[in-house]
């Protein structure tokens, strides 16, 4: 079977890449709609800047920072309004993944004014997008080279995605500096996000010499960190090779998709508030025991790239980096489990499991009977 | 500084990926101008999958296959009227770097009527180009993912590159039965092409983080392959593998540039008709010993990839593979030198040489006094 790639985000890197290359906005409009969440792009500098760069260039702008953890619907159709009503001609996300997914929905609503809450994930959008410009503010999602967006979808009681290529930014800025100001724990659950779309790509049905070579840089350069994220020290350099790590990721999973361990994990996300990261870092270990009794070469390259020699040498490891997980009963894992296996994920998995799979694989997790 | 990453053609890989995804030539239109050379499109089996995916979904198309070796400016005036007669929505290019290079060229003036063989360099494509479906038959140039067509400029006595992004093939389909049938000069020539795009990506002052992790991909897919080359004996999985490689070289040089030994190359395939692939192989041994006295970690990591402890030690596997260079006078070597000084791709040099060390490596490479 033939393989694709595909990546079309033009991405800057490097400190003050975005003061640097200020000209690039203006390539997408003279009116931009800045969507960031309440307090982090401000606090981390990246908010700044990019006002500075726009000044710079004669482009004016609106900030809607109305955009919450784990964006809903609601607040995207609030944004798309404000994008209206100043007639934007595109939108630049700030912040980790829930302004960028936020913001590439309402790239797609404000040129389909057709769409309600309930066809926004039909995938028919004939009236295109808003150019998005994306600055990531967390090393985790790498929404900023991909072409999902993740919403919190109630009527779905779980995370629903759309993915199309017409939400793929324009251009992105990763500046490690953004990010030297985030708690230890959102650190580690951001790149552990990182390491599960690395390692979800490499045991992805849609897996290519691309994605593979991408997911080991991204995995060597997430587990070189391992020690400093024990430690809680991590450096300005260290930042940026996170960063850098997560755009790579980020590029993985534009390609492969996500597998399972995103599949179980909105569940735990979407029910039991446990962040994103952290979700799927509490499921991986487990999922990638299952995986070695499928497909054993491939999760070795994956232990090797993260500088283990077994899956129970990483599992101590992500023990350490998250600690011990949320109590979880029995019938929620079953609940989420008969959810998990209607999530289109699972067939991105090189091996598909079974409900049962799925179950087991909690139960493991959660240290369940 | 900032560094800059932008790639956007969409890559498919594997046995078949032609065959199997013809659709995605419908997207680029309805009427096809296929460009290659005289012979090998036809004998590697790439025309006529290419045929058969067109008569498949319904679309026409007109073969121009009058691209020589190393495309001239005035046989791409005539791809232009055969384009311009059938009205051509489209182009695909066939072959290895020629055909490509000289479709890019013909995609562009198609659509820019008012340039001339004098202004075709100029960087002003106003009109834009058609779009672009790019199927390598050798695993060297990368010219399948990289916005530059290399043209043999008769008024200039060298080649000269047309850069611009209007010229990344919208599609390249990577297939390594194609290369199956390549003679072993042929492979080896291309394949130290491909080596030495990686290289001097590493070597460019536009290096970044995802151009260094796939040039060191390519590097370790193509000395992988030393062993095969010397024997001679080329799987099918190694041809694959040199495909691959040489595309992520492509990716690599798309964003870096080439540097110096293209630059010192393109006057020994100019004046003294050495295969461009082999050229650069002349040189490249003596440019990495110079590179070694400026900035030894950078070299080191190259030679790291390439499986090598010392410059001394892939010198003598590059001897192997490309025997002994052809005679060269020391006026050829100072003309040559005083050419290459003013080649655009020097100012990519992550260190300048001055003519004088371009002087001393012709010198070194050719064993004159």
């Amino acid at each position: 079977m033939s393989t694709q790639y595909f990546m079309p985000t033009q991405v800057f890197a490097g400190k003050n890449c975005l003061i640097e290359n200020a000209a690039e906005f203006a390539k997408l409009g003279s009116k931009a709609l800045i969507v960031t969440g309440a307090h982090s792009a401000k606090a981390c500098g990246a908010l700044e800047d990019v006002t500075a760069a726009l000044s710079r260039i004669g482009c004016t702008y609106t900030i809607y920072n109305q955009v919450p953890q784990n964006p809903t619907i609601s607040c995207v159709f609030s944004g798309v309004e404000k994008a209206r009503e100043i007639s934007a001609d595109y939108i630049i996300a700030i912040g980790g993944g829930s302004p960028m997914d936020a913001g590439k929905a309402i790239a797609l609503l404000a040129k389909n004014p057709q769409l309600t809450a309930e066809t926004l994930f039909s995938g028919s959008y004939p009236g295109g997008a808003l150019p998005i410009a994306a600055v990531p503010t967390t090393a985790g999602t790498g929404s900023e080279v991909t072409k999902a967006s993740i919403l919190t979808n109630d009527a779905a009681q779980t995370k629903s995605s759309i993915a199309n290529p017409l939400i793929f930014p324009q251009i992105a800025f990763l500046d490690g500096r953004y990010t030297e100001k985030l708690p230890l724990v959102t650190t580690v659950n951001t790149a552990i996000d990182a390491l599960t779309h690395a390692a979800e790509g490499m045991l992805s049905c849609k897996a290519g010499m691309m994605t593979d070579c991408l997911a080991k840089e991204a995995l060597g350069r997430i587990a070189a960190c391992f020690p400093a994220m024990q430690s809680g020290d991590i450096s300005p350099m260290q930042r940026s090779s996170l960063l850098a790590a997560s755009t790579l990721a980020g590029i993985v999973i534009a390609n492969t998709g996500t597998t399972a361990v995103h599949a179980m994990g909105y569940s735990l996300t979407y029910f039991k508030h446990i962040a994103h990261g952290r979700a799927n870092g509490l499921i991986f270990p487990a999922f990638l025991k299952f995986m070695y009794t499928k497909v054993p070469n491939r999760v070795q390259d994956i232990l090797v790239d993260l500088g283990c020699e077994t899956v129970e040498q990483l599992t101590d490891i992500f023990t350490e980096l998250l600690g011990r997980p949320e109590p979880l009963t029995l019938p929620e894992a079953e609940q989420f489990a008969s959810i998990a296996i209607q999530s289109g994920n699972i067939k991105n998995c090189l091996i598909k499991p079974s409900q049962a799979d799925l179950l087991n694989i909690y139960k493991a997790s959660f240290s369940l009977e």
